[in-house]
């Protein structure tokens, strides 16, 4: 790792704030992207630091979680961004590492069919929505994980 | 790099031949797909060495592409199993990069919607369907890719 | 190692009371296993943090160790999530990376034999159970460790 | 990786011909092992330049393949020993991954279970035998993979 | 480096040719891109491996090198996408390991104007042209070096 | 990594002052840059401890920012010098990225072209402007980022 | 690195007080070594927490730096196993780094004279002594450095 | 690693031959090093090309094995120098990792013991001698490797 | 990074003293090394650790520097040894940076030429002055650094 | 390392060609610097394509040699740029760690000299001449190795 980074890249400890309370008043984060609007995978990204929130975002939040606006505002409002990505290259976990997996087993699959498709370009991870549903089935349930992202050429010039 | 492994885990020189007569016959791995009754993106990771196609998959491909099915028994057939997991560690294709890119930013949002929705475990990326679609829109055409993985609860013993 | 992960990654540190009080009362993982029911090597993952431990697990153990119930039900309770994984990618202590020196020189035989014996698939380690036994013999004891955990085959799609 | 190291570290091509011979005999492992009086993951282990045959393995091997047990007793004969370790640090390979993330996740509970058992010392990896057993169940067959290895006590001097 | 992956990542052969026709004709990328109708970065790129020719580029630059069309058609012709992605993840090149430093040394400045300017989104490398040129000053020559990239903003939903 | 260093690399957390001060006089790095006298950019980068002000920058910065021009001489004035070099080898913050996704796709190219045009040399990154500006374009704004760096060209001797 | 695992592995921070102890009664390892009966190289491991001291060893230790025994036994006593492996996986200084570089050159000669030696099996590092000699030369004096550990063949099952 | 490196740090491919031709005669590297003259381990290091031979060396070997001179001292003779170092940074051989592992766990102890018998300096690699005994013991032989280095002490200036 | 390592290899915090003290007297390295007698590169490399100073040092600096000697003594005195190597296996200050890039393009330049000019050996890192120098010319300052050391030729045994 | 970049960093098999020219004339770097006028480690990292030869150096060098000019010419003539950068991140050759060890040890040391004696800025590695001299001493020759390289003074904008 190259020096000096841990000042800046830190998320503000607000967020342990945030864990707290939804901890405390028992909300799964599909409650908090109820009442605020938002779907459950986006509200948990944020509550990682890793999406900015708008000011109206904080304000809903603040209420559904019973927390002072002020220093929420204050922290990750409008002058904060955020610094993406989080844990380590290879991923430990085991529930992060399969979708890892995913990516070292069917990446080059999931690359070719996209150029099939669409052409010379990629699916945008910036514009790109993800949601986590379950699906019942007899042998077991199963997780429906969908990333649906703009499609951008490459440019020419 | 763990040294010696070269001689057995480069997937055999058959997959290439595979990807010539695919080109040549101008085929897509949709139409591949549809004329063997397999979804697009199992046959692409096939064709990287990522599946273990059975023997009637074999047959199929080699109708096909018009290949000869006895090579592609002898080499890929029954006795071989595929060393799965393609490239460097942190890709360096854009398009694949984007996916892993996915997993650094949302990996931990999309852990902890899994445990609220599921509880303790892990989506299977090894009973685990996936797919990659087009969805028309007007500021562009969206990648949709979806992972439908089978729920696995941690065991307690 | 990516950015930012300390402050979600770290176990809570209520487990090293549990270690005290575990010193404390000269108990080994073993007692604490029989009096609650479970085998000494998942007890032992629970109190490294890769276990999620019941509401039942957690005030059985609360009673073994004499410790209050209510801060560990509300530090590692329902809501929480063990992130799993510990250690250097490659382990140093002799004794762990004896573990991984099975991985780096017996892995490829034994994905051979599973292949096999069962066919294109993998033993999940999610649904896994290991227990570590002393085997008495004359010329020094041996140690039994054993994984059993669920064959799961590759989908097709 | 450091330099130079590819000309004494890669298994000698003859390993090759041993899988060519197997998948033709169409024999398992287990075929092999039960014809030379050895077990099947040792077996597989030898056939991966990782373990040592005596020039009696190799005679034995060279019948039931129908191989010259010059060639095999001349690469792979008595000056000839393995240098062990296979594949990345870090597998990619799925099933081989599962064995290394047994490691991380389970790793320290399997050391804490090891010393209060046993002391201060380690399971050897060089005393040790590894089998894989299949285990019928209802809900689906498992996989029991183990390690029986010597006790070694730390010295102190 | 994770396994298998030289046989699909390695850049096709005719590249070569590209470069030994372009030294033999004594031209420069800026001399092939007049000719072409496209900037000689791109050219390059597209020379290295890493950008993908139309079928009316690749018509158009083998008649510039005086280039048989079929084979270049053949190789990197419609059914072909480049992998992109060169070289070591910490340039040695002192030329190219300086646009790595840039990003070292001011990526924060540069994401942090970035933020300022646009929002919370980033500078697109996929919808992105890229130029070199020359600026005469009196201490030296000096290079400009431009990358013009869409904005593209994060999503929310 | 090597030991020993967070001692001497870590910058000056008068560094943190300056973020908060300017966050709560809403200014941005381009006000700032304007108000002293210097690029946005450039102002950035020595917030983020990447280059050195003069005493002059300091006292203005000073007058701007409404802080005690003291402190910030004693911390980061005449005897001070910058540990440049922030965050991992490989970026994962999305926006900085890109900027890394350039080097790895563009730097063989932008390389050949600078040799093209200059000769055997580098752009110097310690000799070098940065600049990043807003283009308005149709399809939505562009980011244009420019490097002016003066050449270099190797010495012989 | 993996996460999750400072908690754990770092050596209680009685080791100190013992370095502390050691330097204030102008004590050398070998003057320890000799008043509890152990050899200094022994000593000095356990200081640096990678040796677990017998409880006896603790008394004597504790006697002999003047320390009360009480809270050596608390944190370091019977129910304490060392993590072992110390410092980066290259050491960077260059009394260890000697060390390292002795196992880069001479490593594959010492692998193969112990198989000429003694066969199939490796120096056990577990039951194994090291000492540290001073031999006097005329063109300076020289540091003799000795490993003593059984060997251990390989299994056959 | 960095780049293009493997033309220049091979070892000529005569080494091959010398390994060929001293199974061919069923010699060790003791029997050599006793008829040149020379320890075995440093024969051996020469074998691995990690050591340079005097013509005379070479003169010597090429008797006892048989070999023509003249190629002999053509590819390794006066004008080669070796590029030392053999394998990967972490070895994986568990012959290689036990010395390694002797570098990890008591490289600390070894350097403090160095610079309490010797003072601040280190025990020089070039300057070194290395043997390998074999000691008879009853529970088993044991393995004894000693380095005998010069102590080197650290200039000042 | 191998684990549990920061505990021992930290300089001592009186180093930290030694910046503060140098500021405020507002001397140079060159100051200070004039004042005990000393290389002003040597004494730097004391300040940040990687010498080790004798006592009389300790006692000409603390007088230089207005400290009281008896905590230097204590401190980093008799019992005290450095352990070398600062800051990332890959520098990314550029002025470091620019050291090791001299080794990557230069390394083997300066090798062959050390060998032709001493035979097999090396230039000890031990037993080495290095001194900066500036030059005067007319383009421009030049730095002059220069590394004397010690040739030592490997042994033979 | 990331993907496909093997085909372009690689030096021309020419250089193998001067070698192999140069120790059948039994030259030294040396002797060919003398006889085309540069010095003699300019003239290896030539031989290492770490420099880029002028039309001029080739026909001397070829004159030098008795090689054909025109090979060289077209091999390594003008439209050829080095890849400089040689060998493993941390060098493994002893030779050459010990110059990377100077970096490690004394690399903060003369960075902060260098910003004492000339301001914020570095020396360069492009503009910067390299030299290895021999002197006699008593108890031993040294080698004198001496970078002098450009100040660069860092710009602000």
């Amino acid at each position: 790792m190259a020096s000096s980074s841990a000042q800046y890249n830190e998320p503000p400890s607000i967020f342990k704030t945030l864990f707290v309370a939804k901890a405390e008043k028992k909300l799964s984060f599909e409650d908090i992207g109820k009442a605020i609007g938002r779907d459950e995978v986006w509200v948990a990204s944020a509550f990682y630091g890793q999406a900015k929130m708008t000011e109206e975002d904080i304000d809903k939040i603040s209420v559904v979680l019973g927390l002072d606006t002020t220093s929420l505002r204050k922290e990750v409002g409008e002058s904060w961004f955020p610094h993406r990505g989080l844990g380590p290259a290879v991923p430990t976990d085991p529930v992060i590492y399969r979708l890892y997996e995913g990516v070292l087993v069917y990446g080059e699959a999931i690359k070719a069919v996209i150029h099939e498709k669409f052409g010379d370009g990629i699916m945008s991870m910036i514009d790109c929505n993800i949601t986590v549903d379950k699906k019942k089935a007899e042998k077991g349930d199963r997780v429906v994980l969908t990333f649906e992202g703009k499609y951008l050429a490459y440019s020419k010039w």
